[in-house]
């Protein structure tokens, strides 16, 4: 693995402090990577000493002696190459491929990210929305987690989520049965794969996709780890959806992620006589989640333009109920079929012939009726509700990258 | 029926005009229903210049050949008394049994209100709830219903609705079911009883409840009909619940009325799957309906104490993921079963003694952990969902009707 210093020191790091450590985050805003490490190894001891000058005494007093006692797990440059000769790759800031937006998460930025696949991570977050749930997902959950992320890979939207059962796995298949890119952010290390059960999808999830970690490899996953990989996983998109979450689910920090960065937080509303929607209405009801129901509705909140996503919904334009009372009397009086004349339907509707023409005007032009050879009739409504309508599919190419206006890599 | 001057003529008016004829509103703000009859009839040519000279003449050209048209239909003394006989009774505005609040209808308030039934309907309305939705409801939408209605009568909030299949009849029927009052509106007349299928229905409503309709007697509904009904449920409440609907659906016209009327609109999510409740996420998506999940819900927006309706919900007061890393860190390492020492807990969560004890602390008075007398360990988490419990009940007394601080009748 051709790891310059800075680099190399990111990567000795990550084995020293956990995750989303945010002394580690604070001492690297004022020194690099390598001045850091320096000073946790005591090779320089200035360093150590402006690392005390400059940080909270308190903070620094309990990490320096944490990260020192890992100094043995670093691990070998061959080892490192090993990682490497198997696929996988490590991206830090700065790199090309490195996504921008983990910025948005200040100190708590992962110090690099270990990547395996195919996709590159930048490009395929350009357009992607987070989907995030329960395991214990329900098959109506893990239904609409199939069909919306299909719907989203449809139209080039990628589909971020962690590797666990229920919601994360159906979100990834979903997309994936539809052509789609997806990233799996794994709470452990790539080489230990949790949960092993999944190994099968993570291959196909590295085939077309990726699978993003910035745990050292081989490491496994802590329970804490995994509400601390939330934060990649809600900065990564443009938005997080709730598919399917019961009252205390992992997914709601997913959801306080997002909202701390200021991304969308959209919630998939479900029977309210299911445990597992309850913390997705709770979302909408008291956290102001947005209520969404299909693509559309989430290519819309994260700025995509929503029909496009394939999900038509014939809304209150002009429905029926929304007619004032002597337009409704008018359309009342037009048959279904054959024709009736304009006088004969003001007599009916109880109003003069100016008004039965002036009603039928109107009526004419939202769609109710038509004129045929034996005078006015209702028109046959579409109340079809379309939905997953597989239009031409927009891929994460540079161009539409650029188009994105987030600049090129 | 003995019926004075105003009101037997509020009761012939309602023979001439449609329900909530907006001249007829205009002409009774500057006459009273005597003098409008009597220019109606032509018994009073001055009346009727009076009424032309205040109102729009164009609107009252068209309005007057109408009413004349219909003097016929104004039924005999006789007819009256013997619908007063079959149990019916009219109340008018001034009347103690009138609720004011239809006064908020403005112009399109109802004439007079034919009523049938044992409960008094302005009492009955001081607490009450509009629960309304689609005819074709599926198997969840009337159990939400029937649940959400039972819920509310234990707590002596009572239903109005509509008189028809689906949601109108199963929240009449889980209202009913917990020895609730309901209040069915009707959109034709009392004796004509729309739909005749739930006579018996109406029946047990009129034994416990009240049935309501601004139309004569014997006259069948309109479709027009129904929408205009639509504005009476909405104006009666303190609020509107939409349990279940289709994007075109009618219960979407009472969500309108209850928001030009100020009350609060509320719906119930259901699957994203369901055509059905796809009305009801559009109200929450663009019309800011406000989504309810219980009874509980429900009263909290109409007013009413929402923990005393039965439905304890165990929200993220301090649920596990709002906890911050480091106390994560130490709850993690405090064992379900039997006790481990402080210190111990500090070693295995790599945090100092301190900082352990402060952690244990704050678990402690979270409910997360407790002290035993092998050290610490964790406490068991509640997290059953308490729905339907059912509490003292409170009857729409005329004390509590006093509370309301609405005025004696």
């Amino acid at each position: 693995m051709d790891l310059d210093g800075e680099r190399r020191a990111r990567v000795a790091l990550s084995f020293l402090a956990q995750p989303g450590d945010l002394v580690l985050g604070a001492a690297l805003r004022i020194m690099t990577p390598a001045e850091v490490l320096a000073a946790v190894t005591g090779a320089d001891e200035d360093g150590e000493a402006l690392l005390a000058g400059q940080m909270p005494d308190a903070a620094l007093a309990r990490a320096l002696p944490r990260w020192r006692a890992r100094l043995t797990e670093v691990p070998s440059v061959a080892r490192l190459a090993a990682w490497q000769q198997s696929g996988l790759r490590v991206v830090t800031p700065g790199d090309a491929e490195w996504p921008t937006q983990l910025d948005d998460l200040g100190d708590a930025r992962p110090l690099l990210l270990w990547l395996r696949g195919t996709a590159d991570l930048r490009l395929t977050c350009v357009r992607s929305v987070s989907m995030v749930g329960s395991r214990a997902a329900t098959a109506y959950g893990n239904h609409v987690a199939i069909e919306m992320a299909a719907a989203l890979a449809d139209h080039g939207v990628a589909v971020i989520s962690g590797g666990a059962f229920g919601i994360d796995a159906s979100s990834h298949r979903g997309a994936m049965a539809a052509d789609g890119e997806t990233v799996a952010v794994l709470a452990g290390g790539l080489e230990f794969g949790y949960p092993h059960s999944h190994a099968d999808l993570f291959e196909a999830i590295a085939a077309r996709g990726v699978l993003a970690s910035e745990c050292p490899p081989a490491r496994g996953p802590t329970r804490p780890g995994f509400l601390i990989r939330n934060r990649i996983i809600a900065a990564l998109s443009r938005g997080t959806v709730v598919v399917e979450a019961a009252l205390r689910s992992g997914a709601l920090n997913s959801a306080r992620h997002a909202r701390e960065l200021f991304r969308p937080v959209m919630a998939v509303p479900g029977p309210v006589t299911s445990d597992q929607s309850a913390g997705c209405h709770e979302l909408i009801r008291d956290f102001g989640a947005m209520c969404v129901t299909c693509a559309a509705d989430v290519c819309e909140h994260i700025g995509l333009p929503g029909e496009a996503a394939g999900c038509l919904r014939l809304g209150p334009s002009t429905p029926r109920d929304m007619l004032d009372p002597v337009t409704t009397a008018v359309l009342e009086e037009v048959p279904a079929r054959g024709g009736r004349g304009p006088a004969s339907i003001a007599v009916r509707a109880g109003v003069d012939l100016d008004t039965a023409l002036r009603c039928l005007g109107m009526l004419t032009a939202a769609g109710f009726v038509e004129r045929s050879d034996l005078g006015w009739r209702a028109r046959r409504l579409q109340s079809t509700r379309q939905t997953g309508t597989r239009g031409e599919r927009r891929r994460n190419t540079p161009q539409a990258y650029d188009q994105q206006g987030l600049g090129g890599p």
